[in-house]
Formats: structure tokens, C-alpha cells, sequence
């Protein structure tokens, strides 16, 4: 085992340039404070993950997937995982709503890109361009590739999530780097990392059932997952 | 009177298009949670300030200013303050250094300019270009005039600071729109709203030594002032 996150393990193969990720039931919320298990969570986020990896692959955005290994386990592409958490925003929710006092619900005029600092133990802060490059996180045009990549991922994602009848608000995605120098998504696309939410009910079926103790958490990643799937609306 | 914030009080004149501004010696920190008086401070930050509005009216930035009335009194032009609160940062401290994990004393390899939201409930987030603009607090030409304008300002104020053996960290300044639509530097400068050090000694000389409870906190600003009525170096 190369390195134990909080939702997954990453794991050596007899391939250097390649990894085995396997996800766990853990769930983490508030930058690690509140913890508890999600049941089935693990396969139901490599499983969309995967799906949603190869759609976007198939629509021209590189990933690190390479195979889906069991129903919890992936290859994926080794990468070293850029700095950034990159942020994609449709509709005002959770901390951007609590922040900046825009109801949750608001839909933007447009699609807000965000970065983050990739750092635990400093809370994962929100950057600005400027603090990103000053701190020698990224380079001027790396920060313009993600953002480019990030609203293309956005774009493709909310036409197959509303192909599903669910509204995708926001999510949160992580890009790596090969030893070429290109960079690819990596990481994972599932309910912990979007919120989503039914087209016409607004009811959350996503990882702030949790956050929230909003009850019928595992219910959701099924329901997320039985639409998925399907690949039509319920 | 116009409005009472927690610094300055602003009171209309007979001109529509001027106020009268009155220091006082009240100061506040943390958002407003730490307060206390700083005996003397109002005199100084007043004609500190109106010290550097006419110094960097010299050298092309246009100000609020207008007339010094008395120790603690200014006519300034009455402007529609805009809702970001621009700060230039040449060394890191404060929050910066608490939130990114920068030590505080970092020299940062160019000044960085940051907005945050003016907005006392929200406690001013920090604010990305993006999120200004989504939220519709200003437009990409103003993001940009800002940043020039506060780039020049702080190329001015180190200059004209280091001939006092005063080392300039950061600071914040506010801008306001003129009726004609013409945005001017408004607010004040003084060590309310800079972090100043001894260029040698690196002792603080500002609100820092009142938000972290330093001692000397008069003593700090009266030397400032000593050292900028002067025009040299102690
Ligand atoms: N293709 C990849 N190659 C290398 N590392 C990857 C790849 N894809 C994802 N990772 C990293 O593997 C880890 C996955 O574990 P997990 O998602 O549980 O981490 P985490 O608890 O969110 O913590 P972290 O803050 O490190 O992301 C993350 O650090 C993620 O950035
Ligand atoms: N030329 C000007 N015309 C109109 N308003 C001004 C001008 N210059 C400064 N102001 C505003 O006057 C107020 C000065 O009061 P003070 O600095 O005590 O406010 P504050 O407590 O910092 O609160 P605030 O969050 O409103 O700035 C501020 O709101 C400032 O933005
Ligand atoms: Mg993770
Ligand atoms: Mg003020």
C-alpha cells in the first residue's frame, strides 16, 4: 500500500506507472472531523467513477482510468496529483452559499470555477490565481488548462447527470500529472465528491445527506447509481 | 451625521458631493469581537493619511481627498465606496500566513494583491476574480483598474515608507466611485489599516501590536507618525 486517503487506498502494481485504488465505506466530512461508514458506498463510487471516467475519456477529456479490477478496484494511470482542488459551481450550495450569504439554491449566471489548496492539515483553503501562483502551486497556464478542462468536465457531466434527472450543483475534481508532463483527471467522480440533486424535488442525494444527518444516506448513493446505470430517468 | 463605523464617523456637509470625516480614537479587531481605544490614534491616522492621499495625488493616483479641517477632521469627496477591499501584500503575515502555512516574515517573490468582500456579517471573505464577477460585485475592467491602481499605490507607499525605515508588509485600501464614474482611492492609510516594521529591528509598528497584545500600542503609532512627519529615517 502506497498511501491510505480517507475514502480510498492506493495501492502498487508490478507496474510502476500504473496504481490499484480501492474504495472503502469510510465517509469523512468538515475536513475529517465528523467520520462514519457509508454501506456500499466503496463499489458504487468506483463503479460511477469508472463509468463516468470512460464517458468523459469518450468525449475527449483524459483520465487516469485504466480498468476496473472488482467491484471496490481500479487501475488507474500513476500521476502526481496537482495541488489544487478544483472546484465547479452551478447552483450556490454549502460553503460558497455560507460564505458569501448567497442562498443555497441560487443558480449562478454562469459556471464558477474554484481552486483549493490540497493541504488537510491547513483546512484545504480557498486560493485566489494570484496566491496559487505567488505560492508556486501552479503556473499561469496550468491554472488556465484546468480551468478549461474543469468547465468542459462540467459541461459534459451536467448533460449525462440531467440525462438521469439530476441537477449537477457542484463537485469537486483532482487533475495529476504523468511523467510525459500531460495533465489528466484523476481521483474520483461519485456522490461524495458532487452534489446532486433530483431535477424536480431538490431532494440531496449526495454525501451532505451525511454531512447534514439528513438520513437515507445509503439510499441516495443507491438511487444515484440505480439512475446511473439505467442511463434514463427514474 | 451619515454613518458611524467603527474607526471614523462620516458626516454630511453643505456640498452634496462632500463629507466631513472625524477620526476617532476607537479601535476594533478580529471582525469586531477584540475592541478597545487607542489614545491619539484618531490624530494620527488622520493626518497620516491625508500625509500620503496628498503624496500619492502627487504621483498620479487620484484620492477622496480634499481638505484637512482639523487634528482629526477631513473634507473628502463623497464617493460610493465599492463593495471589495483591496489588499497588496509585499511580505507574508496575518491571515495570509495563518491560512496558507506561509511563516509570517516571508518575503513573497512579488506583491500580491487580494480582494475580499466588504461585508461586515460575512467577516469580508476573501473573494477569486470569479467569484467577484458571478456575484456581480464588479466587472473585469474594474477587477483589472483596481489591480493596477493598487500595484502603483503600494510601489509608492514602500518607497515613501522606506525613507522612514519602515518597511511596508501590507495593506488595505478601499476605492469609491465619483457621480462622473471615476473610482478614486478613499478610506484611509495609517497603521489601522497597514502592517508597518522597523526596516532593521522588524519590531511592529501598527494595529498588531493592539490585536496581539503587544504593548506599546501608542507609543507604535506615534512613532510611525514621528518618523513620516519628518520625512527620514530614525
Ligand atoms: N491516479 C492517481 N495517482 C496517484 N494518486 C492518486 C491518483 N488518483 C487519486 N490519487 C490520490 O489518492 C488518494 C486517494 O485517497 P482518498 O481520496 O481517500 O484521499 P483523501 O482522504 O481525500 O485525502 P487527500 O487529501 O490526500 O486527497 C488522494 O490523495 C488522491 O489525490
Ligand atoms: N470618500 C468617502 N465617501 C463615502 N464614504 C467613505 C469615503 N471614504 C470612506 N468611506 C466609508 O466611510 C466609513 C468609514 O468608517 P470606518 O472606517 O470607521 O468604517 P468601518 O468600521 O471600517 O466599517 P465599514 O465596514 O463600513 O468600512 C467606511 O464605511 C468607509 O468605507
Ligand atoms: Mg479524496
Ligand atoms: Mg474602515
Amino acid at each position: 500500500m502506497l498511501y491510505e486517503g480517507k475514502a480510498k487506498k492506493v495501492f502498487a502494481t508490478d507496474q510502476p506507472e500504473l496504481v490499484r485504488v480501492y474504495y472503502k465505506d469510510d465517509a469523512t466530512a468538515f475536513n475529517g472531523q465528523k467520520r462514519g461508514q457509508i454501506e456500499g458506498k466503496g463499489a458504487i463510487n468506483n463503479q460511477m467513477s469508472n463509468l463516468l471516467f470512460q464517458y468523459l475519456a469518450e468525449h475527449g477529456v483524459p483520465t487516469h482510468f485504466v480498468e476496473q479490477v472488482s467491484e471496490r478496484e481500479t487501475i488507474v494511470r500513476k500521476v502526481d496529483i496537482l495541488p489544487l482542488e478544483v472546484v465547479v459551481r452551478n447552483v450556490a450550495a454549502g460553503s460558497f452559499s455560507k460564505r458569501l450569504g448567497v442562498l443555497e439554491g441560487t443558480v449562478l449566471p454562469r459556471p464558477l470555477v474554484e481552486f483549493y489548496y490540497k493541504n488537510d492539515e491547513l483546512g484545504d483553503p480557498l486560493l485566489t490565481d494570484d496566491q496559487a501562483l505567488v505560492l508556486g502551486l501552479a503556473s499561469q497556464e496550468d491554472l488556465a488548462e484546468l480551468r478549461t478542462r474543469a468547465l468542459e468536465v462540467n459541461r459534459l457531466l451536467q448533460e449525462r447527470f440531467a440525462a438521469c434527472g439530476l441537477a449537477l450543483i457542484d463537485f469537486k475534481i483532482e487533475f495529476g500529472r504523468l511523467p510525459s508532463g500531460e495533465i489528466v483527471l484523476a481521483d474520483e467522480i461519485s456522490p461524495d465528491t458532487c452534489r446532486l440533486w433530483d431535477k424536480d424535488t431538490h431532494q440531496k442525494l449526495d454525501k451532505d445527506r451525511f454531512r447534514q444527518d439528513l438520513g437515507g444516506v445509503e439510499d441516495a448513493y443507491q438511487e444515484v447509481w440505480r439512475r446511473m446505470k439505467g442511463g434514463l430517468s427514474a
